[in-house]
């Protein structure tokens, strides 16, 4: 991220940072892995994988749970940009999140400001 | 969509798309209609429409549940402009989702860039 | 918020707000009481405090669920600026919540445009 700012040359202005696949996504939370593992065991709480016939999705598909996770979790970020660096709070970090496990992971940055 | 976005001649930028109603939300996913069915179920189990009066909103009201599930699916999408195109992956659709079914829809439609 | 726009003078444009804590959201709903207290109930069912053990998070820790009921709830929104107002439907406000109770709020406002 602060190599496309970088070369963005921008000093004020907003990044987005979105998942491309539907079974991701783009989130700001605490750098601790505790949490990551409490985030993967609640999540599967509120939108368990199986039994995979609970959900329509899941004629051709195995994957709907990942599709209901991702709302949880959000699609995308927004994040100031103040004097060329991101302006971020003390313990905010972004992450990529995949629910579904099988996909290559694809983010898009696109950052706009001067 | 796309025709707000030749309208306004942006390129490079971004596009904001949020409901205008507190319970609505605009959000990306899959266009299948199996998934769309297993969204609204699992709203359902998650903020449950009945009994109405589990809510402390329904005094003169009867759609606490769909202010809940809104924030579980989010008010608005920012997605980026590359190319005068929207820059959506290869499953991404915008979608408009009312939880209360009673309002005339209006989204907003914001587009900034150059 | 006014007078954060006014200031800046951007008459078409984007405000990003933001939660500068991982403990904390900034979302769009409804004022009105009631169901202020409908979503602290609902975000305690579907992300209890308590018991703190069910979290890996709360080594050192006692705010886990703080972690996930902000997830649901957001960390930022994304408004349009148009004719030098922010462009909310009838009933949008902007809200700060704070789900573990114990920080100083500082929230972030960055404004784009022209």
């Amino acid at each position: 991220m602060e190599a496309c700012l970088a070369e963005s040359g921008v000093e004020e202005g907003l990044v987005l940072v979105n998942a491309m696949h539907i079974t991701a996504s783009v989130f700001i939370n605490d750098d601790e892995s505790g949490l990551q593992a409490d985030f993967e065991t609640w999540l599967e709480t509120l939108a368990p994988e199986k039994p995979h016939s609970q959900y329509a999705h899941n004629g051709g598909e195995d994957n709907a749970d990942a599709h209901l996770k991702r709302q949880i979790m959000g699609r995308e970020v927004v994040v100031a940009i103040t004097g060329g660096a991101l302006d971020l709070g003390p313990w905010e970090q972004i992450f990529y999140g995949e629910f579904d496990g099988k996909r290559r992971k694809r983010i898009l940055v696109k950052i706009i400001g001067e």
